[in-house]
C-alpha cells in the first residue's frame, strides 16, 4: 500500500487533551492529542509540544502544565485551543487551580495537574516528561478520541512528509 | 474524590499493540498499551518499557522494534503477549519481516517497523523514541481500545501506588 507512515499514524489511538501552561504572570492553553502515561511510580505522563510555539516557551520556563481531558461534547472547545488566535485565547472558560498553578481547565472530564521532570527530543517535537502531582475527575462522560475529530487541527498538513 | 492517580491515567486514552523485538537470533514480544506518535517529521513514536523485563534488554541491545496494532478480535492474542512464558512465546504464531528484521506478527491491522532512536528515563519504565522506518496496513478494522481490555494484564497492581 502506498499509504503515508504518518496516514497509518492514526491507528496508534490517542485522546484529545487541553493542556495549560503558566510562567509567572502568563497563561496560555492548546490542543494536543499526543500524550501518555509512561510510568505508575511516579505516576509519569509524556507529552508531545511543537517547539515552535508560543505555548512550548511557557511550559519550558514554567516547568508545569494542566493535562485536561475533553469529551464528546468538547469539540467546539478543542477547536478552540487547536487554533493560533491573535487575542485573548484564554478568555470565556472557566480556569481553577491545584497545586502547581498551572490553568486547569473547569469544563474537563479529567484534569491531571503536573510538573516537568524533563525534555527529550523527538524530532519535530519535544517530548515533556511530566510528574503528575494531583489529578481529579470531573466528569464521567466518556473521552473523545483523536480520529473522532476527524483530525480537526490539520496538524499532519503543517509538515512535510 | 479520593480516586488514586493511576486509575485516573485510564481516562488517557491509548489502544493495545504486540511489540516485536529481536537481537540476533533472540526474539521476543510482549502487548504494550503505552505507545503513541511523537513526531510527524521524521515520524517517530514514543513506547514506554518496564526495563526488567526480558524484552527490553533485546530492544536495548537489538535497537529495532515492531509495532503491531491489535483489533476487537485480537483479545486472546493481547493476553497472550501479555503473560510471562517459560516456553516459546513466538510459537504458533505467524511472524514476518519488513526492512529492520523486527519480527512482524502478521495478523495485526497495522504495522510499524522501527529503530530506536534514543531511550530516556520515565520513573518505573524507559520510554524509548523509535523512529517508523516502514508501515503497513494489513485490516482495516477498528483498533482495539486498552480499557476495552478490562487492563487484563493487570499491570498496575505490580507497582507499589
Amino acid at each position: 500500500m502506498s499509504t503515508s507512515i504518518n496516514t497509518l499514524c492514526k491507528e496508534l489511538t490517542v485522546g484529545v487533551y487541553v493542556i495549560g501552561v503558566a510562567h509567572q504572570e502568563r497563561l496560555h492553553a492548546f490542543t494536543a492529542a499526543w500524550v501518555m502515561q509512561v510510568s505508575f511510580n511516579p505516576p509519569l505522563l509524556a507529552l508531545s509540544i511543537n517547539p515552535h510555539h508560543y505555548s512550548y516557551a511557557l511550559l519550558a520556563a514554567g516547568r508545569k502544565c494542566s493535562v485536561n481531558v475533553l469529551g464528546q461534547q468538547h469539540l467546539a472547545l478543542a477547536e478552540h485551543f487547536g487554533r493560533s488566535h491573535t487575542g485573548n485565547k484564554m478568555a470565556g472558560f472557566r480556569w481553577q487551580t491545584a497545586v502547581t498553578g498551572a490553568p486547569i481547565l473547569s469544563d474537563c472530564l479529567t484534569y491531571f495537574d503536573c510538573t516537568v521532570s524533563h525534555f527529550t527530543e523527538a524530532g519535530d517535537h519535544q517530548l515533556a516528561i511530566c510528574e503528575i502531582i494531583a489529578a481529579q475527575r470531573l466528569s464521567s462522560e466518556r473521552p473523545l478520541l483523536y480520529h473522532e475529530t476527524d483530525t480537526m487541527d490539520k496538524a499532519h498538513t503543517l509538515y512535510p512528509s
